[in-house]
């Protein structure tokens, strides 16, 4: 009989914000296993620390050092592609012989995360569980103290990766907005909130829910400097005059 | 000196998908607060009901009876905000008398959750705190198993009060959508997915993380019935050709 595949959601980084439900799949299983980049630990584990049980088994999936491909390149997604396929089966093994693995990922498991390359590759064949988790985003805003839509809002997630023009364009089509990814695409996104008369209520959040979290109002932000995870919140619902 | 003001999420209903912080809100609280109709027990009381101290102050914030008025006339939305303010009185009460007053939420408080509407009332004048929870939504689609979004996937949340051609033009301009407030408006979200070639990976979910979830493909739902809190699911970066 196989194991169990669990992708079990950790939260944005607070290790309070991690579920009763995810702390007994971690109790349950044979195997922990997480993504990371290569010579660094992984995010999801160190918020989990605490909790793994001595004598689990552990097993880290490094990501490659792909650095020498551009991100856009072929060869890029293709080596993306086998080191999921080689994490699967990695993971498969674990499952054949019985054992339950859980995948920690931070945040939700199926929101953007790098655990879904793993369930796309085993959910059709193994038994598996998701165990949901408090997104970044919801870190980020509560973090900020930012109500971020309510009744009828219109609310959307869009990466800063997108062209100017349609940056733009969305934004002005929906009430409450993140914008994530942000890295060099800051000045762009400024300017996007600044034309769709939004750049007054945008807030900036680096490192969401880790204690050396930083915040600030977008528009008294000085620099233009931000990391690929940070974002920028757009709350819908407390916009000026429609605070109630 | 005043108490504190805590937002807790409390998760989508599964009382194990609660975090640690949010019990520690609750251990620590004076007074634990919720929003219910009256007659109704309370969904978030119910959630973290195993975890109240005995001896816990109870403030239950029983929404008026406005079933005599539409929704939209002017006269609700008066007696709504009425019942808002009341609230937010109510709870001042124990904070300028020193007490913390945790406000438990179902889902995640500042994502479209009622304790929002003290948030603004209050959040200028009183210390205070939000504690991140998951929200129904990944609740939903984590209980479907149904991987919602990846890299740059623009997601969308959508209320299915939007007019009919609205929601078709959202729908056709996003990568992933959740659709809320089904109810009544089930055949009109069902028609805008079909015409915007997306009702074949369209999932229909009920009950999010209760026990009595319901879940199928919604082109496979044979009838039109609803409850207000059911939601479509439509996910984007698992779509057919996109699985890896």
């Amino acid at each position: 009989m196989s194991g169990r595949l669990i992708g079990v959601g950790v939260g944005p980084g607070d290790p309070e914000l991690v579920t009763l439900k995810a702390l007994r799949a971690l109790r349950e299983a044979d195997v922990v296993a997480y993504f990371a980049k290569a010579g660094h630990a992984s995010h999801a584990r160190a918020i989990v620390a605490a909790h793994l049980r001595a004598g689990t088994e552990e097993l880290p999936l490094l990501y490659p050092m792909t650095t020498e491909h551009p991100k856009t390149a072929a060869c890029y997604r293709d080596a993306l592609g086998a080191f999921y396929d080689a994490s699967a089966a990695a993971v498969a093994r674990h499952l054949d012989a019985g054992r339950t693995v859980a995948v920690i990922a931070e945040g939700d498991p199926l929101f953007y995360g790098s655990y879904m390359h793993l369930h796309v590759r085993l959910a059709a064949k193994y038994p598996h569980e998701i165990v949901a988790g408090v997104t970044g985003m919801s870190g980020c805003w509560s973090a900020a103290g930012a109500p971020i839509a309510q009744g009828d809002d219109v609310f959307a997630v869009l990466p800063a990766t997108l062209a100017a023009e349609e940056l733009e364009r969305r934004l002005a089509d929906c009430d409450a907005a993140v914008v994530m990814k942000l890295g060099r695409h800051l000045p762009k996104v400024r300017r996007a909130l600044e034309r769709t008369g939004r750049l007054a209520r945008a807030i900036y959040v680096e490192r969401g829910t880790m204690a050396d979290a930083a915040m600030m109002r977008l528009a008294e932000k000085k620099d233009d400097a931000a990391p690929y995870f940070a974002v920028v919140l757009v709350p819908g619902w407390n916009a000026p005059g429609n605070a109630s």
